[in-house]
């Protein structure tokens, strides 16, 4: 993957291969002007909605990412695999083990120009993933620096990813880890329910992702793609 | 720190805080012709004891590292501060949550170009490191291989660092790792007790580490420097 293409990632419309969509919604997410597609989800994710999902989108010229989240899931075909690391999991499955076992598995057949590692900081401490991944979700704001530090200058992580998931952040958080991280890609998640609120985490975040909203209100989220043809 | 130091690095010495050394002996280490010095330790490493041994080293051109183990005995003044993460480690501390706590704690000072991470696979299950990072050592050669593409390709951390830690490691697998990693420098630490076991890990690994030789067998120690002057 060309740095270019990932700094030129304003905004991605993640979809959750375990929840239902309409082709013509796809269609319209497609046409919408998002930058990328994201195939990813926590619960549930099966192989074979992933490749129906990745079928029914390989119709437009979009270009397509899964993010891995289980390795039954991995379905040959996406442009790009971007695969979380979860730097506040306590469980080293979510940490490292998982990642071995792929690596054990598919490690002479990857194509690593496709692949992108995301450093995750899961920030809401009620959602699925952070149960999932044990994640020490209670964090104060230097908490939250400190994973910032680790990803963009210990790691060197190409994606800073904060994560809250049904949640919407503190944007004075977000303003903050904004004014340290100097390399990163910083991808915000979590409770954009409007155009407004797209546009103010966009001020500090690198990309934004809409994902839950494309499920509980479709019109709405096509509002939030900040550059729309 | 530049790519080109890194590189050049095929010889290190690396000595334990904890473990006594004259001041005779230190002088020889540094005029031996070895790349550079190495403080680091796994048990019992205190600040005091760190600092001591950096003030005998200062007396000499040659580079010298802190290999950090302990959030305590961080001691400024060294060239370089290598930072082991260990990638088949189980318990999260030692995956990255102490790596969190010094970065909450010193993140705004770190000058990151003194700063390299190593990612560690600790291959003697009997060590006092396995114990201590209750590492997954009962490693087939696939799981070694998957480790070494995970911090290759997956992760991009400059060294990987094979740690035998005592015991002299399996040169047939040192030579299957050459062969698929492209990045890191490897680095190979463990066993050697002789310059022909020396010249042997170093046609696989690009570094050897000669650590506990230098307080069993001080002259032999100072045979496995490769280019002696």
């Amino acid at each position: 993957m060309t740095d270019t293409w990932l700094r030129s990632l304003k905004h991605i419309f993640k979809l959750d291969p375990n929840k239902p969509i309409t082709a013509d919604q796809i269609a319209l997410l497609a046409n919408s002007g998002t930058d990328a597609i994201m195939v990813g989800g926590t619960l549930d994710i099966t192989y074979e909605d992933t490749q129906e999902l990745l079928r029914m989108l390989r119709k437009y010229s979009i270009r397509i990412i899964q993010e891995i989240s289980n390795l039954q899931a991995i379905v040959p075909g996406f442009d790009y695999y971007f695969v979380p690391l979860v730097l506040n999991a306590q469980n080293p499955s979510w940490l490292l083990n998982a990642h071995h076992q792929a690596l054990k598995k598919y490690g002479d057949l990857i194509n690593w120009q496709q692949v992108c590692v995301e450093g995750y900081v899961i920030l809401n401490r009620d959602s699925a993933v952070a149960k999932l991944t044990a994640s020490n979700s209670e964090l104060l704001l230097e908490d939250l620096l400190a994973y910032a530090r680790m990803n963009d200058q210990m790691l060197k992580l190409p994606i800073l990813y904060l994560e809250y998931s049904g949640k919407y952040g503190q944007v004075a958080w977000l303003k903050e880890v904004r004014a340290i991280v100097l390399h990163s890609q910083i991808f915000y998640g979590g409770g954009i329910k409007s155009r407004e609120m797209a546009v103010e985490m966009a001020e500090y975040a690198d990309t934004i992702i809409v994902g839950n909203l494309i499920y509980e209100d479709f019109n709405q989220a096509l509002t939030t793609v900040l550059n729309r043809q």
